[in-house]
């Protein structure tokens, strides 16, 4: 592919274009009265290249499969994407003026409300991930043509996650991805450590495998080149390390500190007349390529995921649900051939390893990397792709607690699973045990959090979990638990299991995972103390079968006792107290891990730490009097 | 200072301390029937060099000031770790058998419970911020002779922190931190991505700004050479990248896939015996090297910190808690000169910039890159050398959660101020906004969570924060908000505030932050509408005042509303459901943000997302009635 530079006129249109993208931004911006007209301003002739120049868009259908793809990591320099989009004609240059206002969309940091955004951005270094993760579908599930284009500011590639994933990037040679640096020199409070060292950048992107290339990010023709050179190189993604200034034609505004996050306020009439008068055909119009009829993505059908055999086990066989993970997601994987797993060198210890024994092409190992992990799946699930599941010890999800949340604002429905929860782990003691995974995932808006006590229920709720919209958390355990279900019992998000009961009990206990079978054991010894206790499994901690335990709850005296491998903080304690708020006469006692635990044997810790059946026990009694 | 070439003797006694290093991480992994022998192995002869050739230590106060820091980054690796202390003579060796044993701080992973540990390691990727934390103390605020180095494992060198981190030191010429990479090519799963491409780890970390020094991990001469190339250059960190064996000497073993965290079993006795034939001579003895005499680090004292003034503020005057806490960090900056501010480029925002005004030489820029700004602040508050204040958005901290979740298992006392919580900060939107961050600080074990709603309060908060063992987090709000105590008013950790009350109260409203002002609002209406109601300030979420809550929560029937700028989980409103848990009789409405928030301005989204005082007022009806 030879390149063939833009004629000249092509190239003026690209500048006039790219000033009056400068100019939308001001006014979006003196609009909304807030945002960041500079950090657009450095990135305008990268805006006009790459939309009327490079990138190939389907504007019926922004989100065609086919289109190329483009993530501004910097998301705070919304109001050029915006405007390069109504350029384009998606929408009216006029709706520009509803900047951050209430009732659009265009926000202060793009989202998915908007039809032409993948992801949202604006907590700041996570844009590489997911693009990675859109590039690795691209060439491997795919195998189709579209590109997919990143625009990271210099700032945010302090960003430890952005060589995490640059590193992930070259690792799997995505040749289908370039990364655009817009090194515009100044922070927020301050100049970036490197400024324009673009020396560095470049040595550090050559280290890390990218065919690396500095250009003036304000040259069009440099731009339009680096851009040919990047699609025509094989093998490795190539990283275009943009020279450009924050604040690029604003007089008395260009290169300047204190700049950040600011309209222009009396400034701006100036400025744009400035802009207008470097404008050479005021009614430039320009169009982006279509997609490509070539190379097409193949249509996908993800609805309707099923476990392609029902869990077959035998009452009271000893299975660590993490195990039962494996299986079932082989069992899905074999029923639809877009469910992928991620993980992060634990897939021996998680049994995502089952799913890649069964379908190595479907696995995508991430190394030691959670926060590229997360992005990565997050990347691969974009336009219903693929339903990914990510899995790694449940503690590890804390390092992409910022991945995950962002999550959320962009609407993924990734499927998260923790193991090692809780004390119960055991000898590798506290750094490797999830004691705050369930609170983490609870805040997650729209989460659904699963957390199966047994085989059965564990390989349905990775069934569920396949086919439920938003982001779903599954914790698993790393001993081995009873199956306690019949192997077609059904589950339902949001339906707890009465897994004891009689008629005459006055207390109710509630447990997940190991705590559930110290319930039961609790149970067998309260009722030699003639006292007998019902005992429920939730399945799910979020949403929580709040008429299950409020029902069972008042049958049992009002009286309730919880008990969880968590800290106190967020977990099914807390939910259960959320679920009771709205009623008097219930009285709740609470067995949690109160402090930072230590290595030993399980039982032993579980006993410790107060959420063993004996812990249970007193805490019942306790409770009896009240 | 030249290179002397230790003696033939010393290194064959050297060699010989390896393997004796080796036999006792074999012998406590038997003993444990658990652990990592073969990641102990593979850092063999870089543990012998550094405690027996290397570093200054004092044995009979291992965190002696002055002595070498050292952070073993993959923890994993904890039994050689502590042979290495062992042989050194801290401890019997005999007690190495107790690994992992409930009653023995010898656990799986080292934490500070043991005398020569600084702080917890086992979570992947966060030695190297901690190590570059001490350095820049050690250089820039000590100005002692100490240095400090850090083994970083090739698996976790994946993880994004590391290059955060490393590139800090670089930026900061921390010439006293040697980072060396144990790189032994296998992961837990699989090999590593880079596995011996010893030429790449030297491309990276020259290109990040590090003296790079690739040797072979085995040979005593090439490290002795090495550690003394890093201790003579100036200027720049130095990396010891070395080239190792997983299992290196165990035959059989070294260097295959399936080695990872498994005692040899029965394969060890015959392991020992090979190892036992590697040794020249049975009785070595070494010593480590004494602490330096000279530049030997400052007494310091960071007891009893004061705000250099009181609060002056009037009542009614409008103030920015994120603009109060500037003011009090400026203030106990004055009292004690230990107290340092690191903060990742939002300086200006959360006003921290008022302590680099101040005291230019105690800011530590971490630059946007905020697992690293959390790590160098745990590092530097290490041996009670500083007291640490970091701030950034309170929401970015979901970036460092792990580090955090770390830092507890560290026993670390740095103090965590986040600004912009909740949609209350307007048009940025959703990704900016604070809305999990009391969850996540409230998970953390033995930490304080600290919610002041105005400037007063916000001082007092700093000043009890700075005195505070364990994480403390304060939580600041973006907008103004009334100041509403005298500035003579007395806080306490644990204690709230009732701010308006009258004894005819029906119900009770609480509230943090802004939401605390539109309680005040809503009582005003209720009162209008014939239902009195109390208001309380919680102060500090955890712990919270439950005494205060119980006693006016039954005084006002019972009925309590609270009303926080956060997601419903494990916020102020969980932690009063916790406080209540074990009483009957409370009925509790809790007003939250359910859901992704928007760009809007401030007092639209409070409205729309129900934490308003009319939703407020609504919420009171609804609950008079139960």
């Amino acid at each position: 592919m030879s390149y063939h530079k833009p004629e000249a006129k092509t190239v003026q249109d690209l500048k006039d274009v790219a000033h009056k993208l400068r100019i939308h931004s001001i006014n979006s911006t003196q609009a909304s009265k807030s945002g960041h007209p500079t950090s657009c301003s450095s990135l305008a002739e990268i805006m006009s290249v790459l939309f009327f120049q490079q990138m190939r868009l389907n504007l019926k259908h922004p989100r065609d499969p086919s289109s190329d793809r483009l993530i501004l990591s910097k998301g705070h320099a919304a109001p050029i994407l915006y405007a390069a989009w109504a350029e384009a004609g998606l929408f009216p240059v006029s709706e520009l003026n509803n900047l951050r206002k209430i009732d659009s969309d265009l926000e202060g940091h793009p989202t998915p409300r908007l039809n032409f955004i993948d992801v949202g951005t604006g907590s700041l270094g996570q844009g590489v991930a997911v693009g990675a993760g859109m590039a690795y579908v691209g060439k491997n599930l795919d195998n189709a043509s579209y590109r997919t284009y990143v625009i990271v500011g210099d700032g945010e590639s302090a960003e430890g996650s952005v060589w995490e994933s640059l590193h992930f990037a070259a690792h799997y040679k995505l040749d289908n991805l370039c990364v655009i640096f817009d090194v515009n020199r100044l922070g927020q409070s301050e100049p970036t450590s490197l400024q324009h060292q673009m020396d560095v950048y470049r040595d550090r992107l050559e280290a890390f495998g990218f065919n690396a290339l500095v250009v003036d990010g304000h040259d069009i023709d440099e731009l339009c080149k680096a851009l040919h050179c990047a699609e025509s190189t094989k093998n490795k993604p190539t990283a275009i390390i943009a020279k450009t200034y924050k604040g690029k034609d604003f007089p008395e505004i260009e290169d300047l500190d204190n700049w950040h996050g600011k309209p222009l306020g009396d400034k701006a009439a100036g400025v744009i007349k400035h802009l207008q008068g470097l404008i050479v055909n005021q009614n430039v119009k320009m169009s982006p390529k279509k997609t490509c009829k070539t190379g097409q993505a193949p249509e996908v059908d993800i609805n309707n995921i099923k476990l392609c055999t029902p869990p077959s086990y035998k009452l009271g066989d000893s299975i660590a649900t993490r195990l039962a993970y494996g299986t079932a997601l082989a069992k899905i994987g074999a029923d639809n051939d877009r469910v992928i797993a991620l993980d992060g060198d634990t897939k021996n210890s998680t049994y995502s390893d089952k799913l890649r024994n069964a379908y190595p092409e479907r696995y995508i190992e991430c190394f030691i990397a959670e926060q590229n992990l997360v992005g990565v799946a997050i990347g691969a699930a974009c336009r219903r792709r693929t339903v990914a599941f990510v899995s790694t010890f449940a503690t590890f999800f804390t390092r992409a607690y910022d991945q995950i949340r962002m999550g959320a604002i962009s609407q993924t429905n990734v499927n998260f699973v923790g193991s090692h929860c809780g004390c119960s782990i055991g000898e590798d003691g506290p750094s490797q045990m999830g004691l705050e995974d369930i609170a983490l995932f609870r805040t997650i808006p729209g989460s659904t959090v699963f957390y199966p006590s047994d085989a059965v229920s564990t390989e349905r709720a990775v069934e569920l979990a396949a086919n439920t919209k938003g982001v779903c958390f599954i914790r698993t355990s790393r001993p081995n638990t009873a199956v306690i279900y019949n192997n077609d019992e059904i589950f339902t998000i949001g339906r707890g299991k009465v897994v004891r009961q009689k008629p005459s009990d006055e207390v109710l206990l509630i447990g997940g995972g190991i705590t559930l079978y110290e319930c039961l054991a609790a149970a067998e010894q309260l009722e030699k103390e003639c006292i007998t206790a019902r005992v429920i499994d939730p399945f799910t901690v979020k949403p929580l079968d709040v008429d299950l335990i409020l029902e069972h709850g008042k049958l049992c005296g009002g009286r309730i006792v919880v008990v969880e491998d968590h800290y106190q903080q967020g977990g099914l304690g807390e939910a259960v107290l959320s679920a009771l708020a709205a009623h008097r006469n219930f009285v709740v006692k609470h067995l949690f891990v109160p402090t930072v635990p230590r290595s030993g044997p399980p039982a032993v810790l579980i006993d410790m730490f107060g959420i063993s059946a004996r812990n249970i026990v007193e805490a019942a009694n306790s409770i009896m009097k009240k």
